[in-house]
């Protein structure tokens, strides 16, 4: 039996980041990872990626590693959301401050960095490795491997990094007193591209999230390096008019395209072969607790997988791993009981909150945003945030451009949309809003504070 | 590989009244159970059975299978709860009219009878057989046991009738967008008893449900026919200065009980034996959806486990069975499909329901009840509903004495508790209670049902 001193389940994005911040301490750090290795041979996506977009919290998390400069290349800024009407109308509205952006990136050429870091830092990783079963009694894995078959692995430490569908979460799952729900959302969703132009350009503006919102569905598209979109596709699974069991056939898919997404339809080639070639996925939310048994411990999406629609999943997977390694630091690396105590407790309100965000957020994507009153909405909010930097920070910000806890950015986001809905109440806002009396509104939010 | 027509999963409660339901029927029903008969042999209590409370729609669903008049002589009717306060004196609150109980009854002895009368009417219960795996997509079990060793049924139907921990809803979580949550509460319990006096008596009332509520922790016993009490500690697992991880030897639980328990203490000769030889039982809450895939579909706590606390989770899996047949009556048994999905669909909002007041009576039961005020505001909706029988039935009355779906009782008694809470709130309504104006109440309720 071999004897690991941290096993790492999953090469993923978090998986890859944790194992280099514990490698760099010195310890013995043992990746198992159930696919191949795919940066062997031609490069290929799955048709399943939802593009990543890197923010504050991502950024801080990979600066402790020493990989900012190095991810930097791979993404592309994008500054705002712009809003694509039926008509091919477009208005743009920005994140945050002038010069605050979010950052497309591949996940799938952003892991394939994050494991090359691995490796030269030192750390094993396994391919090809299934985790058959968890003790989570002797903390050993049964691993099965194509060449060896299976065998047993003992760990001092077993973190999983697993993902959604997490094996030692489902270890856990079996253990008395494991409080766990998974939901899916309503929607699916499907992932499409728009290619650069003939001149080999980008076919839109490349420094912006673009959203086509359609009420009860959408497109989105984000930016790549190779000057395509990846776009996203987010329908009903089914009920209503446009959902993925009502698309049967390209008359169907054409149509619904070029009804509702026309000015995205003429950049789309590909459209029909993508649509029926890539699969239609899920979204899932899970949350659970506790995160730990003994010395081991889940991290990243396998303790708290979130829809995508605030940005923030791989974002606060490598916030879990810099947190981590802020309790390592103080605690040091003999009492991990403590260090996971510590950590699910601290993290926990937290990734329940982002949890919580991201739901919501999908129908602020998919109706809101389409609203005009929506945009003077944002337009009171920043500027409130300009007159009173400190007093009153839009709750985009504070998750997006800002490290505070999850819990506390949506504790004050709360108060804030309570004095924003009494605001927008105003029949005679859109035209009103510019001459508002806004120190009136800062001291609505201090009285709310104070009860 | 052998085919039956129905397979039922568990010859628990549930389970065995169903395999009666549908073997009436002339169908082909074999049931899977993984224990060992335990009519055999000496009869075991295991230790961590919450004695059951029969009401209304546990009636209901026994009498259609022609099985009222045998199970009534293994019950004892409790017309209310008994009260017990610190220092042994004790209150009467019946739970509703005059005549109106809920039965005790044991579930070791219920079963018994239950699994008889499935096996007389030609059911077939295979014991010591355990659900390996479950293949939806084929309708195949592979099932083990001890003689055979392993073997695949194929089935035309599959009812998972095997409770909190079902193997067929394990197979369901797997499956695609299978919504599901499982939480335990703090609080975990242990069966302890009070004994038959020496003259062969009962120790205490026997028609009632005796309940010595401490805020944080409660204790209550419930009559059986050979004159003893079945009585159930409820105690956090850990944290508060009463809880299981703070009793620690013979010394602990017999403060606890000379402290708060004192006049139960005295009539409980093997409370320490009890207490250290019975296992420490947690309490789970599960609610999922859906609850069918192609012609498998889960029943009873397999679909909706719930605390015990409103007494209705043997009362509302036996409903589960009641409507399920009600719902064969109607399409028959060529669409199985059909039924399944009117099942779910039906029932859903109500075992929703229940759970949710499984939840919030146990407030109840710790707290609220010991509380003078409980006792007046009792009374008051007691008067209101012996003034106006149709207009206000009291929350208790619904969920016991009416099959009134569950989700119905529980949006009227919210309105009920909204008025209520307000009549409350009247600093002198313990002396004032008995010369209110109870029309005025009946108006703000048809006013609230309104709106």
């Amino acid at each position: 039996m071999k004897k690991n001193e941290i096993s790492i389940l999953g090469s993923g994005l978090i998986g890859s980041l944790l194992s280099i911040y514990l490698k760099k301490r010195g310890l013995d750090v043992h990746v198992y990872e159930k696919r191949a290795d795919n940066r062997k041979g031609e490069y290929k996506e799955e048709g399943r990626s939802i593009n990543m977009a890197l923010s504050d919290r991502g950024w801080k998390a990979l600066e402790k590693a020493g990989l900012k400069e190095k991810v930097l290349p791979l993404t592309i800024p994008m500054y705002g959301r712009k809003i694509h009407d039926e008509h091919g109308n477009t208005s743009f509205m920005p994140y945050g401050k002038e010069g605050q952006a979010i950052y497309s990136i591949s996940r799938g050429k952003f892991n394939h960095l994050l494991m090359d870091e691995a490796e030269k830092e030192g750390v094993q990783i396994h391919f090809e490795h299934k985790i058959e079963e968890v003790d989570l009694r002797l903390n050993e894995l049964s691993v099965n491997n194509p060449e060896n078959g299976s065998e047993t692995i003992s760990s001092e430490v077993i973190i999983g990094a697993d993902g959604a569908y997490s094996s030692l979460r489902n270890a856990m799952l079996k253990q008395v007193r494991f409080n766990y729900k998974q939901e899916y959302i309503s929607h699916g969703y499907k992932e499409l591209s728009i290619p650069a132009t003939k001149e080999g350009e980008f076919a839109m503006d490349p420094n912006a999230l673009h959203i086509w919102p359609r009420g009860s569905f959408m497109l989105i598209a984000l930016p790549n390096p190779d000057k395509s979109f990846t776009c996203t596709l987010f329908l009903p699974f089914q009920g209503e008019r446009v959902s993925f069991e009502n698309i049967r056939d390209e008359k169907d898919i054409k149509g619904i395209f070029q009804n509702y997404f026309h000015d995205a339809f003429l950049l789309m080639p590909n459209l029909v072969k993508e649509f029926f070639g890539n699969p239609t996925s899920s979204l899932i939310n899970i949350e659970c607790y506790p995160w730990m048994l003994n010395k081991a411990m889940l991290i990243g999406d396998a303790s708290h997988a979130m829809v995508p629609f605030y940005g923030q999943g791989m974002n606060c997977g490598f916030e879990d791993c810099y947190i981590l390694d802020g309790l390592i630091d103080k605690i040091g690396t003999t009492a991990w009981e403590l260090v996971f105590a510590k950590f699910q407790k601290i993290r926990k309100p937290d990734t329940d909150a982002i949890c919580q965000l991201a739901l919501e957020n999908f129908e602020e994507m998919k109706n809101e945003v389409a609203d005009p009153k929506f945009l003077v909405r944002k337009n009171i909010e920043a500027r409130l945030h300009s007159l009173y930097p400190r007093e009153w920070v839009p709750l985009y910000t504070m998750v997006t451009f800002s490290d505070m806890p999850y819990s506390e950015a949506y504790a004050q986001g709360k108060l804030q949309e309570a004095i924003m809905d009494k605001v927008m109440r105003d029949p005679l806002i859109t035209q009103n809003w510019n001459k508002m009396d806004y120190e009136d509104i800062i001291n609505q939010l201090d009285k709310a504070k104070s009860v």
